[in-house]
């Protein structure tokens, strides 16, 4: 647990190494003829391969494998605009995650402009080299803004964590939570608390599964079709798809009679009164980092049936560590050209099927203790994220036997790679 | 040798992994604890600790390790403007060497536009999450413009390899020659053939060293001040500090009575006529790439005294490898603001000194065959460029004895890395 680390402790640990990632050859060069292949005068021919077909670049160099993770600064953690170098210890962080849990080589790329045009311009540049995108920890709505417009631009995969990734899993848990609670997701009424990125992806993503009995409220209360305060095209967005009455509610009249109430906001702004107020089987996701919106006991107190929150010192945590591996090894080994929320959806399904016959109300995602466990419940999920690419044209690679072979391959490798690496 | 490979083995050992190179955690992440250290909710101290001071980015991250390999395919080894995607191999190779022989992280970045103004954006914008950038296999003139306009604008060191660092491995096989030959380097008559990146690395080097006794020669003959033909504003540069006698010249004028001609031109371009002009004790430097403009035995007949090719299976290989991994090294580790032809003099003169007793006519510069005396030779040089950056107060890190120790510690973690590591 965190309490036993002091912030010394902390710091040390990324003292020693500076840092936490590092570049590594993956062949020999101890002879002359491993130098004059891997470069000069060699390598030419491997040059002129991919001048004449640009395609295999992903046979011959690592690109396929390759992710940038792309952050300005300005949203990082729950710290706000810290700028990019104080956010590079977070992205090697994920790229450790990126690598540990999904064999991805990702890099970070911290960088030193917060304008939306150059962001997007940067990102075009640097594409040829990469795989896939991950754009993490950028301010919305720009945030939205420059993932759409680059989904739109680029023909390599482009993520957004904070929105899908993290909407992924939320949906697997509540999949799970409904089954038992033995509700039909689309007959219960949600509230989400919160309309940032996740809040976005959830609504995105249930707005996909064909849902709209929902209620979203920001700080200035419900958003719904015509309301002119704090508005921008993407809470115009949410407008169009939630809300079908066009309730103008505060948060508490909103959660009365709500089968699921979704905290995406700030420490302690949930009551056990609200929580009383709920239909039966109250479904209770706190997800406000590191404090949530209620804490595990108190809403259990309440009458909570199922209660989820950021934490890993309580039941039921919402990790989004559950998601983005898995999602992004699918995606590249597919050479999936675009993030759909069909993808998603399906993933989130692989997800919430992983938990097995472990299902019950204090286990309603699954945890991260067992390695060989969790190597298959990623590669579930990439699996799931391949054959949706493939089954919608949206995949350079058309065999999926051929993409799961390779995705097996991959997670195998990673396996192996950690056992034996010396650190 | 290269001829023992054939083009499907080297496309094969390209193919088998997916490229060369991927990125791997320096730190364990076996449990919870190690989650939270790393990653969220620990990573916050951290974070906070650089947004107080953005100096301990270097402690607490791999910024001061990492390297941008920039091109934008335009001049990709001699196959010309071949793109970004069939750069890679190239980069990829170039990455593999930094970490194999200095230690450093290098990454590919091979980018999608051509634009001297988008390229000089794009790697200001990348700069905060790297402690260093090379341009590499970026066309010339547009390449020198970006590299002294990046030189000007940022903090961090932007080595040009093709000009600075194959100019610092000429430097110092010419220093052995004369040496050898009994020649002082004030005195001597040079003649160099191409006025592309390297050409511009040597004339610039010998400009800092106090020399203007070189006549450069381009496709228009000789470059004089007041030439107007095929001019920019580099070969003005050029014309202001050579050729102090505007002599309006040929190769085979120019090269009469010269002390050393050195080719960085086209293939089979020097005849034994031409060697024959020369005055006694002639120095060739033959550096096209593979083919030589003469190859070592036709040279060595026509009396030369010192043959150097760009080529591993004759002596004296001109290879640009014994210089970037030791010069950036040493960029690195004093932290250097600026590439400065100081410090690429100083780095020639370290490497020039690492022959030692096996200096000969046939052994001017070192091989890399033993893996100890390299790891010697490449710190030797590392030290070299530091001192003279903190000489120069152009080094964050003052302290000339902590930075030495830094290079040491770093070199020997390199040695360990590549003796353990299992690919």
């Amino acid at each position: 647990m965190i309490n036993m680390t002091t912030d010394n402790e902390i710091l040390d640990a990324h003292k020693i190494n500076h840092g936490k990632i590092e570049m590594v050859p993956k062949v020999m060069l101890e002879s002359k003829q491993d130098l004059s292949i891997h470069y000069t005068p060699g390598v030419a021919v491997v040059c002129n391969a991919i001048k004449n077909d640009r395609d295999l670049v992903y046979e011959y160099t690592n690109k396929g494998n390759l992710v940038g993770i792309i952050s300005d600064g300005t949203r990082i953690l729950g710290l706000g605009k810290i700028g990019p170098e104080a956010g590079l210890p977070v992205m090697e962080g994920k790229s450790v995650l990126f690598k540990r849990f999904g064999g991805v080589d990702a890099i970070p790329m911290c960088i030193g402009t917060t304008d939306e045009e150059e962001i997007i311009k940067f990102v075009e540049n640097i594409s040829p080299t990469l795989g896939g995108i991950n754009i993490e920890d950028i301010e919305s709505p720009k945030s939205f803004r420059i993932v759409d417009k680059l989904t739109e631009k680029l023909d390599i995969p482009v993520l957004h964590d904070d929105q899908q990734g993290t909407a992924m899993v939320i949906l697997a848990g509540i999949i799970n939570s409904l089954k038992l609670a033995n509700k039909d997701i689309k007959k219960v009424k949600f509230v989400i608390n919160g309309a940032g990125s996740a809040g976005m992806g959830v609504v995105r993503l249930l707005k996909y599964a064909g849902i709209n009995n929902i209620i979203v409220i920001d700080t200035h209360g419900s958003i719904y079709k015509g309301r002119t305060e704090g508005m921008n095209e993407y809470k115009e967005e949410i407008a169009d798809c939630t809300n079908p009455k066009k309730e103008k509610v505060d948060l508490k009249e909103a959660v009365k009679g709500a089968d699921i109430l979704i905290g995406l906001s700030k420490p302690n702004v949930f009551t056990e009164d609200l929580i009383k107020s709920m239909a039966d089987k109250p479904i209770v996701f706190a997800l406000a980092n590191p404090v949530p919106e209620i804490d595990y006991e108190t809403a259990k107190k309440a009458g909570a049936f199922i209660v989820a929150t950021g934490r890993s010192d309580t039941p039921n945590q919402v990790n989004n560590l559950l998601g983005f591996p898995g999602i992004m090894r699918g995606l590249l080994d597919a050479r999936a050209k675009k993030v759909t929320y069909s993808i998603i959806y399906n993933a989130a399904l692989a997800l919430a099927d992983a938990v097995g016959d472990k299902l019950s109300v204090d286990y309603i995602l699954p945890t991260l203790e067992n390695h060989s466990e969790s190597t298959k419940m990623f590669e579930k999920i990439a699996y799931a994220v391949a054959e949706t690419a493939v089954n919608e044209d949206n995949s350079k690679i058309k065999d999926i036997n051929l993409i799961k072979k390779e995705i097996s391959r991959n997670m195998e490798r990673n396996v192996n790679l950690h056992k034996n690496r010396i650190i």
